[in-house]
């Protein structure tokens, strides 16, 4: 069983190969009436377009989105929204000399043993290209979650180095292309990414994603919690190895006492003296700030040639000579703000769905 | 909407309150023949079942688990099977007082915000008590499996004091009530846990789960990832906040040279140098041993008086006196079990039905 | 695989064979607050419970339905409600002598082919007593709707005799034992039922059920039509093997003329003239009634032998001697109004989690 | 909530509106491996095109499929097969004098109703357009059966005229644009539709679908039935108000004896001597030949006027003078076929994931 919907009443459904004619994706569940135009979802895919940064490919991909359905007249229509991008600089000729090698670290082997298909072209659908839809859905469910909610990722971590956080800015994020939130560890990253580019090694990366101002009740008990459908969400992101929501691994070393987010009236509002939590209880908002964070591991396309095996059985050495990211985390970071988007655009039509039009919780 | 369904071929469907008359669950989607019987769930709830350590909750629940449909001779039919526990030691009267205030860090707060309904009987539907009914389903998942397929769990951290990994040794786990592979962090372990119990205060924990004779294909492309799946099944266990698949949040300190899984033709027979990857690539198994670990926050239910609030918009402090874990870490290793066998029993179904059944790889 | 959950929002999920020790259902998404009781499901079972006219099966079950969670001092909460009803008179000696031969017309063969297993004991699964937690999850459903809509049934045809639509009175319904709403026909019903059971034979029947207050909105383009849905409920219950919405099969023989429904604004509000399309225009409602129809064919089990096989490849010839209904389409009436509830209720969240809360429509 | 995707483990979402840009449609969960072109696709799709009889609507589209993924070096990959189809012949001018009026009979007010949104062109997605990509994915679902299922349809009444079913010849079907199964009646229906046709006028029709080879045990207990499925998938088509599944209606009027199916086994193999079942017991497939029929109503679009309202709550007698079919029923003949089809493969692969590959039955 293939699997490539993601959602539950805000429904996205991604296709396209790497190197096809083209990718796309359907939303299925949109509500009507919303204001959407393809300048709507443009500026979200300019922002993750690759050969934006020295440390990005340099696959040059206009990737000009086009709506073929669910919009008249300016809004939505409440029926199918087909968004589709054509695949313009494929250059399939990079990847020939692997169709019958695996690339190491790569979903290659992985999906030869699944169903018998080796797509060498450039990995096909496993390649990140496919994370495009998601940010273009990303901006659809912007539109569903409204102003009220906010939602921001930046690049906290590179390799060994982490950003100090009380030096985070998130005014600074969109100033620089690799989404860096800490001005003093900027020019660090900066040198140590062109060590790695000039190595052709590359490295991982955290990223985190904060959304403000999600109404308190969205989520449900125990298989449509809010953070289990964020975790998926967000592992579902290529190269993604973990994720975590508030205090994640951390909390392992806290006591209860350490964890707490006390609670207090103020001003007739319910006020939290702390956020350990992430913003969910019990897999429910608690209109605190949702904030999750995820790990992207070092992208195996490097040049220091890797113990392989052929189609054929035969062991090999292969270095990947394409263009690749020296840090794939980086693009990650528009990814992951597109997933928190459409995982709180389903959950809040969810949560309409059970217990009617969101009302100001009294609390 | 609500969501207490998990799984999409192998199905499982909880329901119950912590103090209700009883929990239960409905799997639906099991094969039929398999050879099924109470004696088959029994020993696993046993092994999760609270009281049995005194780092665990002093509640005593037999949990004997009752099959109420889809069996017939021994075997199960292919139509849904019901399960039950009846609820025993219900003593609500232990929540009473706090009917109206909101136990910090509890979903308490979380779910009145959402549904308006304040169920303070020890959490309600938010327990940790419907993990019983996670454990039931995981043994029937592993007979989904069949031998083929071994997953173990164990308790990794406790606070600040991490297994030696160089130590480890699976066949301790078993034989002491803290799942501790490491004979040497045990008594560290056993004196730290005395000294929070004694204080009424709770500590963190990380737990691995292991699942070797994974057959290599399972798993599917973007959404049906078999690590996004894990990610969201291990998320929706109460109090974890972090999940991570093979090198986790270590990876994002590693360059693609350290990160690499090499491969060799050995004996006619793909090999692995390494397993960096935790047994899945592009979301899809490899073969290799699946690895995944997650983090359990503290619990709440502290004797430390925290900050809170009532539902009536009053300032309150909340001291929860109730029979509870110092770690709740300790009873979420087979719960992370049992998720790790029922999000690999529906993948098995799932990839039988798109490829069909499991051929071995000529890899 | 195999499907026991119905409906998307309102999600209810059947479990328990006919002679096994209990049959149940769990309703998931069931939105908090509302009021119920035992006293809100069991009447509505008792209407549909068997025994209660000599036109069908004498089986004696209480059908007393227990809550198991799910509903908290009074009120839904949200959570999946879980209800039970124990098998007290199972008596599965009388199928004991059919244990390894089919019965022909019945399920028997075709669980067999499908999954090796010959559960006897009265049809196991595809036992008509399913339909009880139908008629239980349709008293909730019913809930969810409110007093807003009405729904009612009504046996319409009975083998060669149809009632006189002129003469139809819903009123009646209620009043006689068969459903029947025309009093020119029952007389003429009960006399030819009668020799339908002195004979051993049985016969099929004509249900229809009609839903007033239905909001317009419900519904959905393509694949979540309200009229697709509710093809698919009724033609779910046992035995039923055609389903029609409005002129249903009459309008293959009318012109575009004849099957209109002209529209008008009256007094500020828009009426239709009449009602061929029973409701539902482009699988959305109209606001108009919802009228649908389903046939029931005459049950299997009769008392003339039937060419058959056993197990063992053998001929052999089946007589049913068990407690068995002479028109089993009697008892599908409340069946039939509890699919109609369950799929309304189903819509209902639906669209006010796509569209919001319903508004009154301006037409 | 909008639902445009049909099937579970053989999936299909379908996009666009009648007079947008394209239409399309997205398979997801192919088996791998399958020999797939567009040579595959687009017979069917001619078979289905307008324009090819004077009895159906006169708008010329080429139709010509396009596959943009999930096919490589003409093979399924198991990944998102994504067609789509240029609409060329929009003439969107011929809808204009509709824009504020509703068509009486057409989903133009429920629309509107639902979503407030009014897309006069054409229908936009409630057009039977959409059906175009329904029988393109049939196409893919007839490469899933393999040559082992034949499907068939045919038109079986039109109006007061049905065929005699001791005259119907399946080899005749494709010989006549009217897919009439019925040589004597053939000349009858013309003369009967030119006469409609020249009135201005529509007439409704009952469409037959017969699949053969279906292996026994398809299909699943309670709400995954194979006759339950159909009947959602029937009753989803544009203008079909009725299902029926064997005998359908007319079992109403049997006894158990003549609506028996009596078994035998003959050299070794189990043998049926009738089929009023409909090739369907207890849900789930017999072996037998699945046979459906659908009745599809009269298109409202015809030349006398009908009373109607504008979306300003004005009345106003609507005349529709578009292209548009006498009879719509005939072209719903390979679009009944298409859906048999993708439902009978949604079912094989459900099967096989639950049960494992199909292995002969013993009897």
């Amino acid at each position: 069983m293939s699997y490539n919907t993601f959602g539950h009443l805000f429904r996205v459904t991604t296709w396209g190969e790497s190197h096809g004619s083209a990718i796309g994706c359907v939303i299925d569940g949109c509500p009507p009436g919303l204001v959407l135009d393809v300048a709507d979802i443009q500026p979200w895919l300019d922002r993750r377009r690759p050969g934006q940064s020295r440390f990005t490919t340099q696959r040059q991909e206009a990737d000009q989105v086009e709506i073929l359905s669910g919009v008249f007249e300016g809004r939505t229509t409440g029926t199918p929204i087909s968004l589709v991008i054509r695949n313009t600089d494929q250059r399939s000729r990079d990847y020939g000399d692997i169709a019958t090698r695996y690339r190491p670290g790569h979903a290659d082997v992985a999906y030869d043993m699944k169903y018998g298909i080796r797509d060498y072209r450039g990995g096909g659908r496993s390649s990140a290209r496919e994370t495009a839809m998601r940010v273009a859905a990303g901006a659809v469910a912007r539109k569903v979650l409204g102003d009220m909610v906010s939602i921001r990722g930046a690049l906290v971590q590179v390799g060994p180095h982490a950003v100090d956080r009380a030096r985070m800015d998130w005014g600074m994020v969109n100033e620089n292309s690799l989404f860096c939130p800490d001005v003093a560890i900027l020019p660090v990253w900066e040198e140590y990414l062109a060590d790695i580019r000039k190595k052709g090694s590359s490295i991982g990366a955290v990223i985190e994603v904060v959304a403000e101002g999600v109404p308190p009740g969205l989520g449900a008990p125990i298989y449509g919690k809010l953070d289990s459908d964020l975790a998926m969400a967000l592992m579902s992101i290529n190269a993604v190895k973990g994720v975590e929501i508030g205090e994640g691994f951390a909390s392992a070393r806290l006591t209860g006492e350490e964890n707490a987010d006390p609670m207090r009236m103020e001003n007739g509002m319910l006020h939290f003296a702390s956020n350990h939590a992430g913003g969910v209880l019990g897999g429910i908002s608690t209109g605190q700030p949702v904030v999750a964070r995820f790990a992207v591991k070092p992208t195996s396309s490097i040049l220091t040639p890797v113990p392989s095996v052929t189609r054929e059985k035969e062991n090999v050495d292969v270095m990947t000579k394409g263009r690749h990211d020296p840090c794939v985390g980086i693009r990650a970071v528009p990814v992951g703000e597109a997933m928190m988007a459409c995982v709180l655009a389903d959950h809040l039509l969810r949560h309409r769905g059970q217990v009617g039009d969101y009302k100001p919780v009294v609390l």
